[in-house]
């Protein structure tokens, strides 16, 4: 295949997010970084049948999207997410067939896979409320800053459901341990920050007056780094959830084999060799 | 299959724990709270061949019992269990086929399995000893509450054996990390009640001398719960434990979509709406 | 097959790591533990092509020696180990056509293959700069002492790599958390030596004058334990890393039936029975 087709292959392939313009969250792009608000202050930024359907398909676009090298997701206000609308989800749901409720929570757990397969970073900037699907979408983005004040609750079995939701029993136990994400998911109760920050949960704790520029700060960082490395460490960290030690070995050799053909890779050695910042361009 | 069918199919599916007298261990059930009670507290409530066949016999009959909706572990006395017996249990292994040593090894898995196959939520309350088998039964639950002085040691080395002894080795590590597991496991050494609740074994501490009516109390809350939702949680923890994420989603949406047909979904819409408290019932 | 055949079969079998005399690096033999030193204090204990390739033969041999029964790993002076040096490995793979960079990324990766397929539990014992390679050495042993100052960096991402390399993306997340490890795998940040034993990275802080006393001490005690036990649980760890938890148990049920034929197993019952100390012998 010539260099022209493949030219063309790819410039097909793309998909430009500047050009966005959701109806039913905010959305901006700067330095690279795009920013997701949820942005019903006056409800606590709950998620409807619409926002849901929205944010996935978002979140498919920016696999193909170059002009977004990584994400902060947001709330507006003092809360991050109160999950979904009890009046415009729950409500109907009480109402719906098994395949209208199957074809809803595939819907929200195909938000969940999104997140996980598109290469760039999502950090979560998390103050006030988070919870249920709110809480979802925290545990589903890469890096987590939150607040002392914030509260991540899993609060299904409050509203009479199960824990495993949008793939919660298989996350949560990996990111603070399996005895505590089991409280959490059997009994709904709130993690506070002090705990989210012991556990594992955050990474970081901010302001609540500086926590979303210091999300999107840290995810400018990322954005200039080797941007194609940071998507195969994502992809890989998906990608050997369920493998073998000596499988994911394997795995990794290629992947980073694939790594050391990048420009990136070179701009490093070269910048090393000059004594110099390297300068990563993605590539 | 007409609906009559289907009830006598479920009655005669139904098993009835509070008929049941068990010889080996402490029963009784209380606010649908099933407590077991490890009752030989001079010799700190050691297992032997019996209780063992007995609790595996218990556990895998609550699969089918609908008066017990939580289950709390405990011992007599001021210690938890002691684990296997020497004089009961290891002095016999050590004379035995083969063939006999592996219908021991997996009458003893067969409980943990049994453990993590019941619909209920398991609590162990610990305090004092809780060693070898005992501390393998406080890692099989489902949450653990300990007091500050007791101890936790997984010492089947010291007694010549491996580590890997009904399930600690997939277990221990999600639970408190796979360092601090493999350190447990290869040394014997005990784990303080300070340490098993900064690494996350312990969910909470209590007072020695409020520790049973903590437990019992906190499994009588999951007991009152949507208890069919719990059940649910608390499989797909078992079934996605090697599972990949995107796999994982769509297990979730599946189970999800099971729970939101139940009435204690409902139960929940319509307390919200009333702006009263659900009363759940486990249907 | 005759018992006289067998012992042929097996003395065949047999490696004597007492003779080994490694060109790239410090090897020593103390009370039956192996110590390895990377030794270019001057350049912080680099990897080379060559270094990597005579730590994989010498692991690999390890699974069939019977004179070490545990394995130290530690760098000279005040540093543990820099990673790959950046003149003889990283300008050399900037100009290396894939196969041969495949050829290295998996030379490296059997490294750490043959650390988790070798019977005896590796401690490193950290000071200083662990960066790169040396980062991943120290994840892929069974423990680790580290100091307050030392530092751990998954670095390569800051060489414009990604995270993915010797199985850091499978190993790291399961020992310290999946939040807490895709910081470390994406920014390529350094982890303190607090930060290391607060999240389960290090066993022990030890002092830096005392460290490697401190490590080789330990390995010792695991050397006089029962050692054909302690393989088995470095097995079992390595074997059940993605299987499900019913398959584990049964997995251990057969591994500690093993096990209960051993004589370290009857020697622990004797001395018990005795009120005396058991001594290990390791078959």
């Amino acid at each position: 295949m010539s260099r022209t087709m493949d030219s063309h292959l790819l410039a097909g392939n793309r998909r430009d997010a500047a050009g966005l313009a959701p109806k039913h969250f905010g959305w901006r792009i700067e330095d690279k970084v795009g920013v997701v608000t949820l942005d019903r202050p006056e409800r606590k930024n709950p998620l409807t049948f619409e926002s849901y359907a929205e944010l996935r398909d978002l979140f498919r676009l920016l696999a193909q999207a170059d002009d977004v090298r990584a994400v902060v997701m947001q709330g507006a206000g003092e809360n991050f997410c109160s999950g979904g609308d009890v009046h415009e989800i729950i409500g109907p749901l009480t109402k719906m067939t098994m395949p209208d409720l199957l074809t809803f929570t595939r819907m929200t757990g195909d938000l969940v896979k999104a997140m996980r397969g598109c290469p760039q970073p999502i950090i979560s900037a998390i103050d006030g409320v988070c919870a249920g699907a709110g809480a979802i979408i925290a545990m589903s983005s890469d890096l987590r800053i939150g607040t002392a004040r914030s509260k991540v609750a899993f609060l299904f079995s409050r509203v009479g459901l199960a824990g495993c939701d949008m793939g919660a029993c298989t996350m949560l136990p990996r990111i603070i341990g399996q005895g505590r994400a089991s409280e959490l998911l059997f009994t709904g109760r709130s993690m506070s920050g002090d705990e989210a920050l012991a556990w594992g949960f955050y990474n970081r704790i901010a302001r609540s007056d500086d926590l979303h520029a210091h999300a999107v700060g840290w995810a400018a960082e990322l954005a200039a780094g080797p941007t194609f490395g940071h998507a195969m460490t994502k992809r890989m960290l998906h990608q050997e959830w369920a493998m073998g030690v000596d499988e994911a070995i394997e795995s990794e050799a290629q992947a980073q084999a694939i790594c050391m053909m990048t420009q990136d890779f070179h701009r490093a050695y070269a910048a090393f060799a000059a004594k110099a910042k390297p300068v990563f361009e993605g590539d």
